[in-house]
């Protein structure tokens, strides 16, 4: 099955060197393809780590080492697999996580738990051992290579590589962040899985950076949904080498904190977007903003619940302004709201206020705005001043397509 | 739009006339269309009333007077109006049903509470007082119609008539349960809509019909799902007329009440068979029995998980026997659940246990499984004696034919 691009592909941007970072990429042939399929960065003695992973309870066993891993907040190295998910595949799934870790971990001198491995692929199949050696084999001595190398191959059905740069001031030292993410497209009996890595030479302390982290991540990685499903495998983690050389970063009040904090969010949510805009079967990137809620977390949830609705979906796909199906979504929330102060527009345009449809309301801009590839929704609750924005895309015929149609 | 007759669908069985139920159909043209849309249901003194209602908080007017009526446990008549919701429309929409129970009580001589009303179709328009007047003038004085006509004319974009007869005998006297329900076509901008109607020549009193409605819906109308959105309407009522001349069933004590409760189990699980059989594109009816949860209630919300998974539905429309969409969904469930003890079937053939694909797995019957109209998804969890069925419908191009690319 061949996916063409998704129509709201971005082009890969210009990534500068982190110092400390050396990615390579090499053939470890996990599916009968030809392309690079294991992607390996190294890192300088001293790199902070962090990292958040998935709340699914029947997460890999790279997610399960991988929260090892961040307990000691110390990194060498990483190992991304793509082409096998490695999960569901009990104690031989573990074992082939481990002969990685102490193959590289042996190379570097190293701890294994300083050894992080994400897999994505097809499940159920117990990563090839032998594949596995004789990949990492050809990593360790492969020529270094660059981000979009990189951002490629640790891709699945991705229809694009994916990633972003971001820099910050720390006193007078610049500190660069870059980021490179996979998902969402997939093929049965794939599973999509957001994996997405940072990496960044700021001088930053693991405690601090395991703070910056799911900060970051609350409002933006947690914030999109293709789909609703939650991948077994998520993960996003966070490299610091310190190699900047800036006043290491300890906590909120370290001078150059907050501009640390802010870029990481950036990139986050430029990530996080670029997932969105990959997902299965897009066609419109859809942001929903919620006000008036009794808090920003209920804000959040109200929006989730509008940006899993497959009627509000599929209303989007069709170009249609279908408030209606808002209000239902606003309602099976489970959380406080009151129909007649609900409003509610469209590319700023608002349909409904007050709990009734607007007797003026004007569809013609309304429907303008609906036929572009970039969809705003603005619901405000009326209640209080919680507010979120969250992200999602379309629900068409291109995401049954892939999940029903085609079989590997 | 011509939907054409679900694939899943069933005839209409023959049912019995209940004495103290007498039904009648108009043409109130809430819509431009040549139907019968509104359906008048003549209930005997003394009927007792019971109802269950959708969570959603945006609930339209007739759910917060239909909740009033139960509380007073009494009901003479039923109006159920087809093709405008009267959702979403304020004090202009309760204005409407007001006078519809105004206009049926000063006919019967009751209290206005005792009519019930229920709407279905647009949103966002309220009920036109003068075509609702005219029709429940029309629809009092007409001839009385059978059980068939009044389950088409409850209907908005059904594709089929639906309805369910169950007998019981309590002491020596049989008593008759007839239901008839529409759900879930939808057009946009109209809202899927679960109307519900059991009506029974039983004699129970209020309070104990109360007990069992709620008792039989949880294991029926509340275990089934199509797309996971949950309308501001849904409405399930039960009308008890007692003409049968048993002996009033009071409680759980009561002689009887044990067969009576049985029966309305039944009835309300076919009915909710037939939602599910009518789903938006729905090719394949799903049963999805979860097992070995530490609860019967954490087993239900497991196998809703899965039911709503967009990605096991796909998977199943494509004939799929993707067990690690099964396994995704289960984890992301938020109920108690281990990877390692897991096991799934589809159609009784183990695909997986504790954990890992089984070596000897056949696909062979599996596929033949899949390839029919009826399938079947086993998951035990290994952790305890909770248990649950629920019901769903595949997620085919139908389903986004009918929600993204016509409009109304």
């Amino acid at each position: 099955m061949d996916i063409a691009t998704s129509p709201l592909a971005l082009p890969f941007p210009a990534m500068p060197a982190i110092g400390g970072v050396t990615l390579r990429v090499a053939r470890a042939r996990y599916k009968a393809w030809d392309r690079a399929d294991l992607t390996y960065a190294e890192l300088a003695p001293g790199t902070a780590l962090a990292g958040v992973f998935t709340r699914n309870v029947c997460c890999s066993t790279e997610v399960e080492m991988g929260r090892e891993s961040v307990a000691g907040g110390a990194a060498r190295a990483l190992v991304v697999n793509a082409g096998n998910s490695n999960a569901f595949t009990g104690y031989r799934g573990r074992e082939a996580v481990e002969q990685i870790t102490a193959q590289v971990a042996a190379h570097l001198g190293c701890s294994p738990a300083e050894v992080l491995v994400s897999s994505t692929g097809v499940i159920g199949v117990p990563l090839p051992k032998d594949k596995a050696r004789e990949g990492v084999a050809a990593a360790l001595t492969a020529e270094p290579c660059g981000w979009e190398d990189a951002a490629r191959t640790i891709g699945t059905t991705d229809t694009f590589a994916k990633g972003a740069t971001v820099s910050a001031m720390i006193g007078d030292v610049k500190v660069t962040l870059n980021g490179i993410i996979k998902g969402s497209g997939m093929i049965a009996p794939d599973m999509a899985t957001m994996l997405g890595y940072i990496f960044t030479d700021a001088a930053v302390s693991p405690a601090f950076l395991q703070a910056c982290l799911p900060a970051a991540n609350a409002g933006t990685f947690n914030c999109i949904t293709v789909d609703s499903d939650t991948s077994t495998s998520d993960t996003v983690l966070a490299f610091a080498t310190g190699a900047a050389g800036n006043a290491v970063l300890e906590g909120q009040d370290s001078p150059g904190a907050d501009a640390f904090m802010a870029a990481m969010q950036d990139i986050c949510r430029q990530l996080a977007h670029l997932v969105v805009r990959d997902g299965e079967g897009a066609q419109k990137f859809i942001a929903i903003t919620v006000t008036g809620a009794v808090s920003d977390e209920s804000a959040r949830i109200v929006g989730l619940a509008i940006a899993n609705s497959p009627l509000v979906k599929t209303a989007i796909a069709g170009g249609d302004a279908n408030w209606g199906r808002v209000v239902m979504a606003v309602g099976k929330a489970g959380q406080p709201a009151d129909r007649d102060r609900l409003s509610i527009a469209f590319g700023g345009v608002w349909a409904a206020k007050d709990g009734l449809p607007l007797a003026d309301y004007d569809e013609a801009p309304v429907a303008a705005h609906l036929a572009g590839q970039e969809v705003e929704i603005t619901v405000d609750l009326g209640l209080g001043e919680g507010r979120a924005t969250v992200w999602t895309c379309d629900l068409t015929h291109g995401y049954i397509a892939i999940n029903a149609d085609y079989r590997s």
